[in-house]
């Protein structure tokens, strides 16, 4: 027998604490909600009026909070409180390892979302209930006390800017502050930025492959790995250059544009013209009503000795949906065609045309999409010229079959004649790299840096308290990446400096930059977001400005050149003194 | 200039209309929170009572709600209703046409929450308003006073039980009603499907993998694709086989187990003995304080003799977080131990034993797993052996470095001595395909069957209403799967059945079925859920007593043999007659 009862921790965090956000140092978004009660909020008609353009920010899903984590953070958070580390303070740098997809750069994201985690920060009654259920009994009662108080306002967090290109080794995050604090926050700073990051990567991957004239649309949240992984999904790959998104919450929470015309079963639900209870359109200018069905089964005819194809090849089913479609979005016709469906297509487009509307074109979903595409161009430039409506020869082609960037490529060698590519299970699923390995490691503590070492020397860690600053050489382009300790003072411009690799002693290169830009920003200090936050759109035109700072053969798809990551000469001998230091000397026996 | 200002969609649809759900025709749990006001809910202390047991449901995501869609199919529904189609009905199947991870079988996963969205789907102010802005300005205001009314009162769902073993083909859910209505629900339905049933059914695999005596747990959130992607993949690798996972919030919203100890960087916060500010713990069953330092250190000593190894090549500062966790949490210590560390492990765990507690075990995270296990079984039963605590031999043994079901299938062969895994990555984001590819086809409209018909016979849709049932043999195990017309009547037990390959005219078998197993049950209609919903870990038993009835030969990880899903002699002409019909007859020239 089921018993059950709903709980229901999801609210509970829903709203976070609406505490006044000033900040200094920067500056600092309004922020309407924080104006507006919880009641109204809840009311489920609370909707601001937007601004003016596309600035606007979303509140955070409610699963992001602090228990989104990994409980032994919470055990270790127990240990250093039980161990009298309360005091302690800690430095840790959030970094990769490696790029993603075989690639050669990565695109910074998510660094707004673990904003919005920190000021939301804190542990809730019946989060402190259920750990209270789920601990070791043997667990001090003082020690939830603790954490009931507990708070991020001594917690400092630097970043690089959100959008930014960023390359292994960098942190992309620097978090300091008490080390019981830092450590708490670990798994779900790595939640936010490990997937925001990858997919904003793979959505550039796939602006740079379909180039810049072309349209792309995110079609994936079927596919995605959850919900959220579909919100996310819409969100990361417009901030890594898409177009739009078919999702529509995604549009409604992000401002994101979003696009769609129908599906196969919209066909499917005509069986033939007699389903057509409305035939007949508006003349755009003279208002007029007209019958679409007559005018379209004549240019049917028509057309089928233009194109050379057989009238009753057609279908009249797939007819009466497109004249229904058309009907219903006249300024919007855009039909999904099959291999069968363009003389259809090409009839409702022409009878929309003698009404003084124009078709906007098609979407292929199956076949060979390059011989598809170059057809449907021939048949419109056809028209185009038979009945002199110029125009009709640009209708747009969207391709939406199972794509990825290596169809991409391999379309463009063949030669096609898309304008738009909608992208589902491939973009959102990351299928080449389906997560990308961010890790969050201690470099000091108590202003003692700390070492991890290991077998393996990528995963040695780069101790220390340490800045980052890209070096530009005078054609424009990022040269190098240079790591330094945050005691020595910043590169200057065309002062020389040498860059050495951080593990191998013989590779050093001098480097006069032509222009230095320091990495981080503290982003947090004081329990408060201390840098303006950008709108996603300046967030996705970073993504694009920052990439173009990056020289071609680091970008191309095919064994991209590795970009340069180095450490200052200072900070080499400190890495490699502590290392000598902690590894043990071995004996043979 | 940044001008930004929050919207917060999200609570909007966080608090469904707490509408009473009384069902007809089936078990119906109770519902605490319909009897608590929103008020008490957004408190943020809102944490009713748990019954004895686990069976407890979760509230579902806030951003489950209708615009978590694709806008095609909101287009689409101002065409139907554009067309005068609103009393048109439909049927749709939602299904899949190949099993993940090159095998032969998946489980069907996700239901629950698919039946919450049903319970909560209403279309918001906010939502029509932000519709109305997205719309084309030629869509007729009254489809938004018709969108804002719609409600799922009048469809109807059938289902497969959530947590059985399903097959290609053979629909999960077929949804019935208006068929504005039944096509809206398209996107939300995959979305919550697909995922849930891929990551259930990865899960299964590894559990299979793994054999039934080792415990496995789910340690991927940092890894995960959004938040959500996180609470998704514990969720379902839990009712896929998981005992736990990592992910505290997961354990709070679905009551499933949360395990985890300690991460590297409590290793690196000690430097070395004198960091620990505690050295001290009371004996379990005198009281009295010991000095677990010198008891370690003593220890460490002998040991170091015992175990042939040099005891400098020990860290003393891990030792000395290997004590003060020992402190914390003296009946669960278990520790991170790297290649050096089963010294220092040993030495604490014997100190424990001196003051009368018992450790758990270690966990490795790098290195060769197999032999590390090996050596640290070896290890631990010298030492069992030589004090004479025999529990120490059993020790566990917990392995967590980039694991997956091939890993584990080759730690098999080579022989290893590991009690649990803990897997991340791999399994969440199911790596080998990272989607299962659902769709939802149109059947049948006003009574008429609707095939779709393409070149790629496996893209053929099964025409017409359908239900479906499971044949048995004398064994026990499911024998075949059979798809018949909804006006057939079922197959009997002990009568003879001629099963049909839906399109291999050749491919026929008699079947005597032993059991009959119905599929569907009416899980939605009339706005209510109609079948008692399954606490979580009885879906999990399903998913388990499910496998068990699947022949060996199809569950096997290396080309596994395809289960045969079959279609009835009336089924077949019917598919066959219709698909002529459609099929345009072509003519050669």
């Amino acid at each position: 027998m089921t018993s059950s009862q709903s709980i229901s921790p999801y609210p509970t965090h829903l709203l976070p604490p609406l505490r006044p956000s000033a900040c200094r140092g920067g500056r600092v978004e309004a922020r309407v909600s924080e104006n507006v009660s919880r009641d109204m909020v809840m009311d489920g008609d609370f909707a601001p009026p937007l601004p003016e353009g596309r600035s606007t920010r979303a509140r955070q899903n409610g699963v992001v909070q602090p228990l989104l984590t990994d409980l032994y953070q919470i055990t270790m958070a127990y240990a250093y409180w039980k161990s009298g580390k309360i005091a302690d303070n800690a430095v840790f740098d959030l970094y990769f390892r490696k790029n993603p997809f075989q690639g050669e750069f990565t695109i910074f994201a998510g660094l707004e979302e673990c904003l919005k985690f920190l000021e939301n920060f804190q542990y809730s009654d019946s989060d402190i209930e259920y750990l209270r259920k789920t601990l070791p009994p043997t667990i001090e009662a003082e020690f939830y006390t603790f954490l009931r108080q507990l708070t991020v306002k001594d917690v400092t967090v630097y970043a690089i800017d959100e959008g930014s290109v960023v390359f292994p080794r960098v942190p992309l995050l620097r978090v300091e502050g008490p080390l019981i604090v830092v450590q708490l926050l670990e798994t779900t700073l790595l939640t936010l930025v490990n997937y925001a990051s990858l997919m904003a990567t793979n959505a550039a991957r796939y602006r740079m492959a379909a180039g810049r004239h072309i349209q792309l649309l995110e079609f994936g949240l079927r596919r995605a790995q959850g919900p959220d992984g579909g919100l996310s999904a819409s969100k990361y790959s417009y901030v890594g250059g898409f177009d739009g998104t078919s999702n529509v919450l995604a549009g409604k929470l992000f401002n994101i544009p979003v696009k769609g015309t129908h599906a196969h079963s919209y066909v499917t639900s005509f069986l033939d013209m007699s389903e057509l209870r409305t035939k007949t359109l508006a003349h755009r200018e003279t208002g007029q009503e007209h019958d679409v069905l007559a005018l379209s089964s004549a240019w049917r005819k028509r057309l089928a000795l233009l194109l050379e194809t057989l009238e009753n090849e057609a279908s009249d089913g797939e007819m009466a949906a497109m004249i229904s479609f058309a009907i219903a979005f006249p300024e919007g016709f855009m039909a999904l065609v099959d291999t069968s469906g363009l003389l259809n297509f090409c009839a409702v487009a022409l009878s929309l045309n003698d009404l003084g509307y124009r078709a906007i074109g098609i979407r292929i979903d199956s076949g060979d999409l390059a011989y598809l595409s170059n057809k449907a161009r021939e048949t419109f430039a056809k028209v185009a010229q038979t009945y002199n409506i110029p125009w009709f020869e640009k209708l747009s082609i969207v391709a939406s079959n199972d794509i990825n960037e290596e169809t991409i490529l391999s379309l463009n060698e063949q030669g096609h004649k898309i304008d738009c590519f909608g992208i589902g299970t491939h973009l959102v699923t990351c299928q080449r790299q389906p997560a990308l390995g961010c890790v969050y490691k201690m470099v000091e503590i108590n202003g003692q840096p700390r070492i991890k070492l290991s077998q393996d020397v990528a995963k040695v860690t780069m101790p220390g308290r340490k800045d980052a600053y890209r070096l530009f050489g005078a054609d424009g382009h990022a040269l190098i990446d240079l790591l330094q300790r945050s005691v020595e003072s910043a590169p200057k411009v065309g002062e020389k400096v040498l860059c050495r690799h951080p593990f191998q002693e013989s590779k050093r290169a001098y480097v006069i930059p032509t222009r230095v830009e320091p990495l981080y920003k503290v982003y947090w200090q004081g329990g408060q977001v201390c840098q303006p936050i950008p709108a996603l759109d300046e967030v996705r035109a970073r993504v694009q400005s920052s990439l173009h700072t990056l020289r071609q053969d680091h970008k191309r798809n095919l064994n991209p050149t590795p970009y340069k990551v180095s450490v200052s000469v200072d900070l080499y001998s400190f890495i490699h003194e502590l290392w000598l230091q902690n590894a043990p000397i071995g004996e043979l026996s």
